[in-house]
Formats: structure tokens, C-alpha cells, sequence
């Protein structure tokens, strides 16, 4: 069974990471989707987030980087074969959009599944955005984004 | 007794029309009062979206449409006898909001009540957002706005 | 329009009376109605509640006092000519549980609404356990239940 | 990959039931799991529960029904090849409960995984709490439970 | 400043002893305080859990433990010149019930001051009732609680 | 014992007065901190905002106000000699988002406690935003923000 794991990745944190490497485990095939929204500002270009989900998740065989710059996340799921779409849940703000996002999508594809994991506790607290600020703040972000990544985002920020 | 469903309705979606049609069978008269608000972007002007309203209900008679361009919604509902402002409640982060609200409406005007209608649960993952998204994403929104605003959507759609 | 306002009301605390008065002044009769649920055990007899809140009430004219024993509180609605079910919310945890029975309801018994009022923010508190409690630990309750009732809750204390 | 669905299933409702189907379509075998409380009292004995699910679920090839009265739930999982567990999610106050379950579960056992599910729209309301409640007060309990139950049920609170 | 932080601690958990070690760098004298509520059940009596407390924190110099039968928790606090009543929250049903309390006792003693502090990531999901679960069930709880009643803790779950 | 409060502050309103001055009677010395982002619009400069706070807060003695344009929060208490930091609750969400940066927080410093102190319930719906909207659309402000800031938020609108 094929899984689509969407977002930003804006960029991939320790606790996207964790998810990848949960949901890896559960389904034949993970297709990270990171999805490309020209209204909204990222840090990272669509390349350089794929790329650095490519260099986080090498040792992962079953886990695919793709992006998604037009359409519905559930046409995508359909055109490519997927049953599942995955999600992580950190808080009850969380739960509210995904909840909505998810009735929505059952709506539009009843054959799609959302699947939800719990972030593990130690991510509770972990975002793109809370990643960004500390990196911005000049704070360590090690144990925040996959190691790997860590000196690309130091020269992101000094850079910037 | 006059009450008033204050919002964007940018559009007015089928989750909008079940609480307007469910407030017109408790009172008197419903005036849908269109916030206009300069300092944020809407899609359809304010012109379009009180004639949206106006089109999606034609048949309920004890509705009116206005604009509120400046002034406080209590004000409004004080200079036009309304005893009473209606809001429609989806999930636990509306609901936090909107206690806020209705906290400081009755603290700036004790004799107008807010009175909460629960979403139907059909609707309740839907949003003039999410509405909005699923357009421009060449979603089907059959089901998710009055059937007679479908073509209109559609048009704004392809015209941008 | 007739609203009834349900609750077990043991006792009816200050909250309680807040949103009866509010009430009254949005329907021409507000049928306070207090659910004996012989299941489950209750420091006030259902004809102590009754007592209790139509002392509370005396000075409002169109709120009368009423018991269910029996069926559902749609069918009590529906054949004693009510369209309305109010209901107060003091918080997110009542919001959520009042939701589902909003809901249910809904599905039994369209032509019924359910329409929230806000607990002012005095009584966001207030429930008729907490007012047990601090009675039963001796504490004052002044303020927390309407001033008639204050000698027969240290009494109902005293004797037990 | 074998899920296992557990709960107390008092009586299993028609949310439960659509939990089921769903998660028979992703996974290769799903087990529900009837957890036996003896400290709790049901309305339903154990071995009715399990006939009611089995009925129930009759046409669902890859559904089993089995009974848990001691040990972790953990501990059931790994002691019978299964890799996840399933729960469904109706509401904010579900999700804080099953988050710290699952927390717990990942600390006790990692390589088992919860997955969640929402439960749909139409079902956000469904307890097996509420079904009891509306049986006992005499209500109509179609499409709240799987249809070939509703004599079971009835029968119940007719002999009560 | 003396701060005091009641509960039922039955028994004492990881995360209650997290938050008297944070409590106490923090106010010059911590009183745990063991609520004694003869109308519920406890697993331990008030003597053991006071003794199990005091055995967890004999390392740490500015903690008593005292136990409250009988009187308002504000009235305990004032009588023994506290200042502050200290509260762990974990998650959002905490927050609500808790804000509730808090509110109360600012009415009831606005000298005194609720002052909470978050559980650490690893202990949001834990609970005496979950300690207890895991106990009954034949589970590991080491981590759970503190070591030093690791084996007092087996040894009432094999004894019952 | 040293707390820093820090906020945006745009402006200080009457329930961030209340916060200050509450925690002013639990710690020597409080330091209401202005966070200057220079990303963010503000509708008062840092000046203003520092200014506006030190006029309200003139009769408390062991506060002082400063500004944090740059670094971490943690990084600010620490050089500070701060161990605590005060964060004010209103509601469910700020509860979530708070909690999150409390886990943060501990992260990159063990040693800074944050310390949650519940918003009155007169102000639990208040904020700046509030208070800008109100003072926005000609409201009256009273009440809102402290009493000597009332002509300064006038002048403001007036000249905008």
C-alpha cells in the first residue's frame, strides 16, 4: 500500500522525520509531498526542501520525495496509486484543522484514507515555524531538524 | 424580534445557508450583515457578496442583507433593533473565539444577546476558505456553496 | 416561541439563573425543566430543585418549572410546543459534549433547535458540584447561588 | 499487517462499525478486540458483545473478534503478530484521552504503532453511551447501530 | 514564599515528583499536600501516600508533606501562610477543570495565587490512574514513578 | 527571585496590568520585556510601548521595563539572572501555544521555569488586538487598557 506524507517542510524537522520513519515502517511505499504554494513565502525553494528530505531520509529505501504544485492532495493520492494520506498530530489545534482537512477530503475521496500518527512526545513542541525562529534568534537547533541539515541551515541564516 | 448573522461570506457557503435558514424559522427577520473591511483582502467584492446572499435566499422572505462598513456590531444592532446576534459554531477553535466575542459584546452592550447555532455536521469541516482552495485547486464544489452560486464560483475561477 | 431550558439543577446555582434571565427576555415562555434521572443520586429531591428555582425565578414572569422523568427531551419539547432547547457554555469541555448532544438532537428532532448562550464571565466557573463543595467543605457561597437559597444550603448542610 | 481495534464495544454503534469496514480495507487482518473489565459494569455481557460485533461484521472477510480480560493491550498486540492499533477520533476530548494512551503505549511497546482514524461526519455524535441512553428512554435507535442489531437492542431494554 | 501543591497523589507519580523538584528550586518552603476525601476511594490510605511522598523527596530539604481532611484548600493555604497553590497541567482537559479551580479560589482568597507549571514532554501522558493500570495489569512502571517505590508499588498489586 | 513577562504589548491592556502586578507581589523583581520584531507591524513603536508600560505600572516599585530586539528570550533571562518567566492564560489556545514554548524553553534552558498565571476571568477575553479593533471602530475603550492610557490610545485613532 502506497501512503502520502504532505506538507511544507519548510524545513523538515526531527519530528517530520520521526513520522517518515514510523510511517516508512507501516506501508510499502511513502511518498513525501511537499506541497509548492506560490502565495505563500517559504524559506527554503520547493528544490532545496526536496533535496534536503532526500538527504534525511537516504537510508529509508521506501520513502519518495515528490512535489505537488497544482491540484488536489486527492487527486494526487488517486493519479499515483495512494490509499493513504498520512498526517501527524501534536496538539488539539492541530487535531481541529487536520480533523476538518480530513472530513473534507472523505468527501472529495471517500477511497482515500487519512491516516493520523501521534508525534512522539519528545516533538510535541516542534515546527517548521518554531525551527525557523530559533535558527533566526541565533539558538542551537541541534536535535530540532535531522543532523544532516544542520549546517545548511546554519548557512540559510547567516546568509540571510 | 430582529436578529443579526454577521460575517465575510467571502462566499456565502451551504454551511452560511443552513444557519440563515434555520435562524429565519426563530425570528422575526435575519439581517446577514456583510462585514466589509478595507484592511483585508476578500475575493468577491462587497457588491457581489451581499448579491450572493441575496441570491442563494430568494425564497426565505424574512431575510435582509447589509453591509457594515465601519461602526461595531453592537452599534449596528442597537440602531437597527436587534435584540440579538446569531454566530454558528463548527469546532473548539470557533468556539474560543467566538466566547471571546460574545464576553466582550455583552460587556460593551448587555442587551444584545449572542445566540450560538451548532454547525449541521455536514458542514462542519467547511470555511469560505476552504471553499475558496478547492475552487482554485479545479475542486468540485457541488454541495459545499448553494447550488445556484455554482456557476459564479466557477466563472471567478477561471477568469483569474 | 417556547424554549425549555434542561438541567439537573441540584442545586441551581447563580450561572444557572444568569442564563434563565437571559432567556426569558428572548421567549415569550421559558420552561425550566429538571431531569430526574432516578440512576443517578442527587443531594436535592427533584421537588427541592423544582422549589428552589421557582423561588429563584418568582420575579420573572414567563419562566415556568417543570420535571422529566421519562422519554426524551425532544418528545418533552415537541409536545409541550417548544422550538427551542438553550443551553449555556461556560467552557470548551461543555462546548464539545453539548456539540454531540446538539447534534443528536438534530437528527431526532429537526424541527427542534438548540441555541448556546455564553456563561458571563463571572460564572465561567460556576457549576452546581462546585457550589456542593464549598458548602460541604464550609466555604462561602454567597454570589455563587441566587441570595434566596443561601439559609437552605448551609441548612441542607448543617443537617447532613 | 495485522491492526487490532479494541474497546469496550457496549454495544458496537454504527461509528464503530464504519471504523471496522475502513480499516478492513487497509489492513490484511483486523482483529476487534472486546476488552473484558470486571470492575466495570456493562450492559452487554462479553460473550454478547463479541456475537453482536461478529454479526455485525459478517461480511467483512478479514475481520476477526476476540476478547481481552488481563494483560496490556501491548502486550496482546506483540503476542499476536500485530503491528498497529487503531482507534477512532470523534472530538477534541477523544483526542487528549487516546494521545496519552498512545504515548504510553509507544513508551511501552515502540514498535507497536496507533493509527487513528475520524470518525464521519455523520457519526461525530455516536457513543456507545449515547445509543444506551436513547434505547433506554425509548428513542429510535436506526442508523445508530448496524441495522441487523436493532431487535437485540430493543429486546434488551424491554426485558430491563 | 511557602507554595503548596495539593493533590490525591495515590500514588505519587514521575511527573508529580518533577514538578515538587522544579516547585521547590523555586519557592523557599514546598507543602505537598495529600487531599483526604473519605467519600472517594484511593488505592493507598492518606498515611502511605504522605509516607510514599515523603520517601521520594528525603533528598530534597524545603518539601513537608501534610495532609487536608477536612476545610477549603485556600483556608489551608492561608492558615499556613502560603502564598502560592501550585498546579501541574499537562494537557487541555487539565487546563479547563484547572482554570475553573483557580478562578474559584481567586474569588474565594485573591491573596492567594495559583501558580502552574507544565509537565515535562515525557510525563504529559502520565497519571496516578495510569500508574495504576499499568500495576493492575502486570506492566513494567519503572520510569513511572519513583524508584525508590518501584517495589512498593508491586508489592500492592501482588497482595490484592 | 528575578521574572521576566515578556509580550508584544501593542498596547499593554488592563489584563496585562493585572498580570504585572500580581506577579509583582510573588517576585522581587519583575521585567516587563518588550519584544521588538522588526518583521512584524506594530501599531506603537518600541518606545511608545516601553513608555506606555512604565506610565501604568508607576505606582509598583520591583518593576522595570525593557526591550528584547534580538536573541532568545531564554538567552535574556539567563544573562539576566532571571529564573522565571510569567506567561498570562485566557483560554484553550493560548494554553496549546504556550505550552509549546514552555517545552521549548525548558529545552535550550533546564534552569528558566516558565510560570502560567491565569488571566482574571473579567479579562479572559481581552487582548491587544481587542483593544486596537474597539479603539479602531470608535468604541469605548474604558476599562480595557489602564485608566491613564485612555487619551494616548484616543490621540492614536484620532491622528490615524
Amino acid at each position: 500500500m502506497i501512503a502520502v506524507y504532505p506538507g511544507s517542510f519548510d524545513p523538515v524537522t526531527a519530528g517530520h522525520y520521526d513520522i517518515i520513519k514510523r510511517a516508512a515502517s507501516l506501508y510499502e511505499k511513502v511518498v513525501v509531498l511537499v506541497a509548492v504554494n506560490s502565495s505563500k513565502t517559504s524559506l527554503f525553494t520547493a528544490d532545496e526542501r526536496v533535496e534536503m528530505i532526500r538527504t534525511s531520509c537516504a537510508a529509508i529505501d521506501n520513502v519518495v520525495v515528490d512535489t505537488l504544485s497544482s491540484g488536489l492532495l486527492v487527486d494526487y493520492a488517486r493519479t499515483n496509486g495512494a490509499r493513504v494520506i498520512i498526517k501527524g498530530l501534536r496538539a488539539v489545534s492541530d487535531f481541529e484543522y487536520e480533523f476538518q482537512m480530513a472530513l473534507l477530503n472523505q468527501r472529495l475521496a471517500p477511497e482515500v484514507e487519512t491516516v493520523f500518527l501521534m508525534a512522539s512526545s519528545e516533538h510535541s513542541f516542534l515546527s517548521s515555524s518554531i525551527v525557523k525562529e530559533i535558527a533566526r534568534l541565533g539558538g542551537q537547533v541541534e536535535g530540532l531538524v535531522p543532523d544532516v541539515l544542520i549546517p545548511r541551515l546554519r548557512a540559510k541564516f547567516q546568509s540571510a
